[in-house]
């Protein structure tokens, strides 16, 4: 790992939301895929998060932004959280909401400072690649770049969006290196990911950057400026008697816009976003297909407290509570065990658990959601 | 129906043994499968049987015969079931040494006494032509025949056994009619099931016989003299205030051997065996293949209080307790859920219920068996 110090004005934002729902019935709006373990290693995904960004920033420039009703679990799982550096959304509001109000919070202590945005629910397998990968990231967002990080796609994924790399800038270790980014592209069909990944031209977009709050600032004034004028008001107050009282009145207010279309593709189109290209071993754990992938193939895989039986099976069992869980002559079965909620389903048809969770939510059984 | 009023020498006894381990986890040692609803009728197979043999012979002459852990259970769902008619076996001592005991008893009452042997965990869809077939069976028992009730295949199973029919004796329906029985032969190979569907010689062998009391005896005289001698002496005490002390000391005593071969082979030897053949619309619901003959294919069947979401998949749901269940994506799935346990499995591979239930006593896992 890349251990020279990394730029004192650096700050980590971890944005803490969503619940995950195509990760039912594990995940629910009061337990959300963020504060469970998916890996088997004991700690959520947030947790782990925290911990691989403290390998590279003080814990006291660690910030959590997450959603009012998930604070006090937030909390109990980071106790070395900064109490100051945990930001309370009174609702959903998406990412540029999320980000740009710790941004403007930011730039009131500090004009000089980078801010860096890492998902609550990835996993990574590669803690040294990925302290490399933010240490480059920061010196080119000090340069003045949108600096994100990219994955080298190690499959055709149609279920990602992609980074298309421009000219070298840097080659920093095996596993990690810089480009210029010529563009972000969609979510691109099986074919033409095909194409990507055939190219070595393409990175999977895993939706971490860094830039100088200052930039952010500019951009966003340039994109949404009432978005902007909204967070800059709230964070005006921060720290101040009338803090909560302004959040609420002008929260409801903020645009709901994806930082992708507010920050991300407006500077790529100016030419001034940067990416590091890292192998990290990484996963999104987006649905039960992409948990799985991160086991055993030719296993049943237990986790969590059940006695797990299998005969003739591959797949993953999870599992909330004690209980014996016998699984006979299925292949790639996925199976989640909670007191309340049981789902089966297949690896290939993980993705139908939204259809499951709007059945649910059609049939008015919101108890289990 | 036939309402002609049947012999008012005919008991019939209603063995209850048989955890039915290829049912588990929703069969249990303490609660045995003729103590549950398979078929989604709000009543157990063993309260259905009685239901069944109401409709032709008085209850004061029906009798069940369970193992003393049972007797409690059974006399809560069988609450019409005269106190007396309950005989209780210290331990499993398979077929014989059941029916053997209960006929010793009814000897000592009544000498021309008729006994029929009726299985607590089949279902049969026809009432009206299993209550002809067992009038036909008495009938003939009368005359000195072993009449055995045989179903008409209905495919071309080798789960059963079969037997061999004969000369044609009576017809008393379309559904029911009687024949001379040639043999009983033994579960097939499935290139042999097919030749003996094909024939129309051969019927399921379903277990149900009707004989005198006093033929039982006197074939077992001859076939198993000290098992008879042990229960003639347990039934002599039957009553007594050395009832108790006598079974304990002789039950354990008992040789285990199946009816088929203590009584009904050799009869059939003998030229002594009838068989009415009968449209019953049976089961056995030996295992979750049987069990979901018995409901819509192209659907996914629920049983249970849980809510059963089913998306693009057919099998059978069967829980016993509230709970969601969602299944996605898989055809001819087999769940099973109870509050410890859970099987998953499919229709083709349901008898390997009974290599998961190997694997948890080979684990030590004796909480859920």
């Amino acid at each position: 790992m890349n251990t020279a110090p990394i730029n004192q004005n650096f700050f980590a934002v971890i944005p803490a939301g969503g619940v995950g729902s195509r990760l039912w019935p594990l995940s629910r709006a009061d337990s959300p895929k963020f504060l469970l373990d998916f890996t088997g290693s004991g700690r959520s995904l947030l947790r782990e998060t925290f911990d691989r960004l403290s390998q590279v920033v003080d814990r006291e420039r660690i910030l959590v932004v997450t959603g009012a009703h998930h604070c006090e679990a937030v909390a109990r799982q980071l106790p070395e959280l900064i109490e100051t550096n945990l930001i309370a959304e009174p609702s959903p509001r998406e990412s540029t909401a999320a980000i740009a109000l710790a941004a403007a919070i930011l730039l009131r202590q500090n004009s000089e400072a980078i801010i860096g945005s890492f998902a609550a629910d990835h996993v990574i397998g590669n803690p040294a690649a990925f302290g490399e990968a933010v240490a480059e990231a920061v010196r080119l967002a000090a340069a003045g770049k949108l600096a994100t990080i990219g994955i080298k796609p190690t499959a055709a994924s149609s279920a990602y969006g992609y980074i298309h790399m421009g000219k070298a800038i840097g080659e920093i270790s095996a596993e990690v290196a810089s480009f210029e980014a010529k563009a972000f592209v969609e979510k691109p069909s099986g074919a033409i990911a095909a194409g990507y990944l055939a190219s070595g031209e393409y990175l999977w977009n895993a939706g971490m950057f860094v830039l100088r709050a200052s930039l952010l600032r500019e951009i966003l004034e340039a994109t949404e400026p009432e978005l902007w004028a909204g967070v800059a008001k709230i964070a005006q107050s921060w720290g101040g008697a009338d803090y909560e009282h302004t959040l609420e009145i002008v929260w409801p207010s903020i645009r709901k816009i994806a930082i992708d279309y507010s920050v991300a593709e407006p500077a790529a189109a100016k030419g001034l976003v940067a990416v590091v290209a890292a192998n990290l071993n990484w996963t999104d754990v987006g649905d039960y297909a992409s948990m799985s992938t991160l086991h055993d193939a030719n296993a049943l895989n237990a986790f969590g407290p059940a006695t797990v039986i299998g005969i003739d099976s591959t797949g993953i069992v999870v599992s909330s509570s004690q209980k014996v869980i016998a699984v006979s002559g299925l292949d790639d079965i996925v199976v989640v065990d909670t007191p309340d909620a049981l789902l089966i389903t297949t690896k290939q048809r993980s993705q139908s658990v939204k259809a499951v969770v709007a059945e649910l939510e059609r049939r008015g059984i919101r108890e289990v959601l």
